[in-house]
């Protein structure tokens, strides 16, 4: 239904403008009746709907009707599918239409800084590509139902620490390229409903009042159509947040929103045109949510449980598979150990916390697959405490013996890994290690289910046979491990994050998490496995990784052109071979490596991924089309992305540390980048710009002459040196070494001389 | 001889004031006849004299005058002793006395921030504590002798790259903390005749025009008396750089420094008073200079030659000594294998390049030690190549199968290390490390002699017993090699600076050497030993090691008091015993360990160190004395150094790594630090200062109950998230999810009665 928004808006009073600007109450936006606008309903998610029931405690955190409980974006990520995410978020569209919920608050697009990070399993990596091709997904996904998003939390909100005084001091360039890249791509490809700004500052400025993130970057760079709402709470002064394009403030202010709008146009402060521009904006979700409605709909609890249980058997990563221990043929004698296989941790805490429809008991559906003769369970130790419990221990230990097989339910409870704090070390509760450790001493084989929102360190590493990380699996959790464990379906999940060895390791360490209110991004671009590459630093399990119970092999790496324009693109493929005998599913990655940069670059960066799934024999080829962004760093002087001219590499492989085919192409630049020269640039640089190196040249030639540096060739011991000395001297060297052949004048005559040349070139 | 400068000046022309602030030729400052002002010499250093020979080409880098080479300032810290350092800059004042210089241009106290940094031989440690110490005994004893030092290069210049327009980069609290404290013991306890001002930009502004290093910080606060200088054609523009401190340029400017400080003053961009200023402290130089010329002086290069023999012996490092292969019997059957063993590298290129009053040969010292008979010698490989020769690989081979022992004599070559460049890798060339390989692989007694001024990398250390680091030796390396592996001398220095595993774990690695003409210091504070120690990474030798042939055990901690506060001292006291059978001198280590820190601190910093010297079975005692400074870090609020009152731990051992005592003392602060609150701090921040905490609690109280948080107590499992939550809430939410009971008022009316208690308290 089209409607004119601006005739609605002439007919609306600037009080009636000012209130749309903030919610009504917690869940609802503010209508007006007279005006035929209704008000609509927002709630939490995004791995499932968190509709608050009424009369509930009205921060909703701790009832909510029943919804799908779906694998938490760390899970979802390690899929690498975006059709499956699509699916996904299909589902959670048709529950919010059920519901009559217009905008589910998600999904999160933060990078994945630090593993301490308490809400890293709400975010779904620590590439910002992958991060970026996921949210996409997603936000397609439940939008295609007619139910809007929300993008959040928009922007460098990366710790959970003091997360609402928190400045995260970050450079241009990094945020351009990891921060911001991982919401760009998902803004353009996806136009979520609407964005939510971050509670955190950013370069000294609230994100809730940024102009330049708000308004710059997301409405006129990147060209969201939709309107910006504030995290809970995040709004600090809402006259300048609205004025910085935050147009809506949520939750209720109890009227002092609408009145600083108010004061703010009295004063001058704001034009009634801003205000009006986010009323439009308002009003077109608004009116799209209404539009999009459908009247009693319903949907398939049992459908979406097993949509869930699907779902999470494709996140899950099967990290380690010693000797092929798994999959385990149906009717083996098995010890379940770990409280965690009864009391799964399938979600995390805080806003996500959903009540599900239903909930897997781990054992109860392995007993269905595998025969309820076969199974044994022992506690093993209590998730509430992290003090082992001898009497836990040995039961746990005497199954085991006992077994063909010891499976361990481990994870992170509650208590340690949540929004709202971030964890402080990376390790499992002692008590699990410690129960770890002794069922592999005399189990052989030992593998160990983990149930954890982020990475984790593992010291049994080496006595395990298995490890299959299964993330925050949402409800079904239970029933996609017993599919993998028993192989009804192969492990075809990859980690989107680093494992590291341990925690210093990570390349937020020494700046994690900040001092005070101020925390600074000092690695930069070397996030994730860009740090980990480049370092040369070892990790448990790198970027990428993943296990399958069948084999994979690459070959015919092509690359469509030699070389190409950066306005050009170039076609890659490879061919994808499964050469086990159990049908599968394989994550194809694509990284491009700059062979020789000016600026600093990471070693290589993911560009492109996919997921194949190939009966045992098949072959498949996969193609990857790569454009200017593929091959370009953000230039801060430029401010654009800009490629420089040269080889890159194409790396095709497994993960980011096993690459498999390798190619190249030249790219070059259509930007010339223009120099001006002053005195202080050097004689290297003016000399290998051939425009200055005609005006420089001969009087160098004069100077050596006359200085020291006539004897260069004939001490052949000091030859490079002086070489070098002369490279770095600026061009106002010539002056003081220069014998007095040159004046001031002179030079700056030449630079003048030169600089005109340059901007005509 | 006092003299009334005021009336000298009053006495000067503009003109002559403005000539004097440039120099005369290269070496010679410029002097006012009619005025009794001379003209007086400089030349570079500072390991020995480099008096250019007159009539040499005038840059001045291929000829001079002979003098006597000591081990350069890598090898010099090493020794750990200032007063040998001492005893070095008393025989480089003789020389220069005897050769009508004034001032000596050195030391170096540039901290080594990347191993490649070409000049790194130059300069003495990564720790800023050590580094000052040892300039500071450096300048003290040229200084006795009536001669002039020149502290160089002010600062932050830490690579050759790009040198002369490089922006150094870096943050407040690094300078202060790492590379400005390098300079500013020596500059308090020492006094330098002259300070020279690096060739780098610092944040912006260069350093021979940098009023905040030059004015603020070197004369102000430190109370430089001297003059500062700048490094040879460091001058941007001469007015710019007299108005911010730098009194002398060098060298002369063919007229136009004096033209540019005259037209400045015409203009009024420069005061009269600024330049009276400036040329005051260059006569007071000048005058102390003339007044202390000892006329006729002589020197004796066969006594300072052995000087230079014991200095070199202290300052090597055995870095590894497997099986106690060192020391080696005399008479013993020696293969001495290695093109340095008969030309060895002993200085580094550049200004410090001098030429030596006579040479050791290092094979011939070893026949002289061991008996000509016992030595073989094979080149093994060639200085001027990386590539391999089979042939010189088969006769040291060769050589090494017939002998008990080999000494291979290896090193990095000029061509590898100078100033002027910086290297691009760690290693050692390729045909040396294939040769020590080949001939350890048949030679089981293989000792590795190593010459280089910085850190290198060794693929070999698994495959040989013994590496003894001999870094840049001097004139008399050979023979002071010959005496330590002859065991005539007992190893006793130890590493002022880490030897990696690898490049790429160096803490400037990701940011080293910059992008065109910016470096970003972003591993801040954390360089050397801090970074590794923080990281947890294994390096190949770590900072502070080094072995000797006798064993030393250590007893007896006992810290003064057991809390002072913090303008007290507080003494330190440890035992030392040497328990081997050989005499033997140990540099015992203090570090501190700040245990608490609100703001990020390395794990350990160097605050103490002496060298002993113990007969076998002997035990002596050294004293530590701790200050304020000892504990503080540098406050960029405060503008000034802070202690945060806590516990401190004290740290001693034999290496950075290798702590063997520990104590503690707890120490309060005597400054309080004022909070200002607004409305964005925090409740947690609020509710931890009592004062705040006496306003704020009543109302929170009442938050409590009209909010969800009410329910803290009744949900277990949620009320670590809800608890953490509120702690990192600004006090403005209490606004918005308050329900309505506060308002904007009755908020600021509270912070301001909290802000008016904390000004008070």
């Amino acid at each position: 239904m089209s409607r004119d928004i601006n005739n609605i808006i002439a007919q609306m009073t600037v009080e009636e403008k000012a209130g749309l600007c903030s919610g009504l109450d917690f869940w609802h936006l503010k209508g007006v009746e007279r005006l035929g606008i209704p008000s609509i309903m927002v709630t939490d998610g995004p791995h499932g709907l968190r509709k608050q029931k009424m009369g509930a405690d009205h921060l909703g955190l701790f009832d909510s009707v029943p919804a799908t409980c779906f694998p938490s974006a760390a899970g979802l990520a390690s899929s690498w599918d975006t059709d499956l995410i699509g699916q996904v978020g299909v589902a959670l569209g048709e529950e919010c239409q059920a519901e009559d919920v217009a905008v589910l608050l998600g999904p999160g697009a933060n990078i994945k800084r630090s593993p301490l990070c308490g809400r890293n399993f709400e975010y779904f990596s620590e590439d910002p590509y992958l991060s970026s091709e996921m949210a996409a997904s997603h936000i397609a996904g439940v939008q295609s139902q007619g139910i809007g998003t929300s993008l959040k939390h928009f922007a460098v909100n990366n710790q959970e620490h003091r997360r609402m005084s928190i400045d995260a001091i970050v450079d241009e360039r990094t945020l351009r390229e990891i921060y911001l890249s991982s919401f760009e791509g998902a803004v353009k490809k996806a136009q979520p409903w609407t964005v939510m700004c971050s509670y955190n500052q950013v370069n000294g400025a609230f994100a809730s009042e940024n102009v330049k993130l708000l308004t710059d970057i997301l409405k006129d760079e990147w060209g969201h159509e939709g309107f910006v709402v504030s995290d809970w709470g995040a709004v600090n002064e809402r006259d300048a947040a609205l004025a910085a394009g935050l147009e809506l403030e949520m939750p209720a202010s109890n009227g002092l929103g609408e009145k600083k709008v108010l004061d703010a146009l009295k004063s001058g402060r704001l034009t009634i045109e801003a205000l009006d521009r986010a009323v439009a904006r308002l009003l077109r979700i608004i009116f799209m949510a209404v539009d999009q409605k459908k009247e009693n709909a319903t949907y398939d609890q049992d459908a979406h449980h097993a949509l869930a249980r699907k779902v999470a058997g494709e996140c899950m990563v099967l990290l380690k598979n010693d000797g092929q221990v798994l999959p385990i043929a149906k009717g083996s004698r098995i010890a379940v150990i770990g409280a965690f296989a009864e009391a799964p941790r399938y979600q995390g805490g805080g806003s996500s916390h959903i009540v599900p429809t239903q909930l897997d008991n781990p054992v109860e559906e392995l007993r269905k697959l595998g025969g309820a003769d076969s199974i044994t369970y022992a506690k093993g130790f209590a998730i509430e405490t992290d003090a082992s419990d001898d009497a836990l221990t040995a039961a746990a230990v005497e199954a085991a013996r006992n077994a063909e097989f010891a499976v361990i339910y481990a994870g992170l409870p509650d208590r340690i890994e949540s929004e709202a704090y971030d964890r402080s070390h990376l390790s499992l509760p002692a008590n699990q290690n410690e129960l770890i450790a002794a069922v592999a001493a005399v189990q052989p084989n030992t593998i160990v289910v983990l149930m954890n929102g982020s990475a984790v360190v593992m010291p049994w590493i080496g006595q395990v046979k298995a490890v299959l990380e299964g993330y925050l699996g949402g409800q079904a959790t239970g029933g996609a491990i017993a599919d993998l464990l028993y192989g009804d379906a192969n492990p075809s999940g990859k980690l989107a994050e680093t494992f590291p060895l341990k925690l210093s390791d990570n390349p937020s360490f020494l700046n994690f998490p900040g001092e005070g209110d101020r925390v600074e991004y000092r690695e930069g671009i070397f996030v994730g496995y860009r740090y980990y590459d480049k370092k040369e630093l070892a990790t448990l399990f790198p970027f990428g990784h993943g296990l399958s119970y069948t084999t994979f092999e690459y070959s015919n790496l092509t690359v469509s052109a030699p070389s190409i324009q950066d306005t050009d693109t170039v076609e890659v493929q490879a061919t994808v071979t499964n050469t086990g005998s159990r049908a599968g599913k394989e994550i194809v990655q694509l990284y491009v490596q700059d062979v020789e940069s000016t600026v600093i670059r990471p070693l290589k960066e993911l560009k492109g991924f996919a997921k194949v799934e190939l009966a045992p024999g098949e072959s498949k080829t996969v193609t990857f089309v790569l454009d200017k962004r593929s091959f370009a760093y953000y230039n801060v002087d430029l401010k654009d992305w800009h490629v420089e001219t040269g080889l890159f590499k194409v790396l095709v492989g497994k993960s980011s540390t096993e690459i498999i085919l390798e190619g190249e192409v030249q790219v070059e630049s259509t930007v010339r980048i223009r120099s001006t020269y002053t005195l202080n640039s050097t004689l290297g640089d003016l000399l290998r710009d051939p425009d200055s190196a005609a005006v420089i040249g001969p009087i160098l030639q004069q100077f050596q002459q006359s200085s020291g540096f006539s004897s260069l060739g004939e001490d052949d011991s000091h030859a490079d040196m002086m070489l070098a000395m002369m490279q770095y001297m600026p061009l106002r060297s010539l002056l003081a070494f220069g014998g007095g052949a040159l004046t001031d004048e002179m030079l700056r005559g030449m630079l003048d001389q030169i600089n005109r040349a340059e901007q005509l070139a």
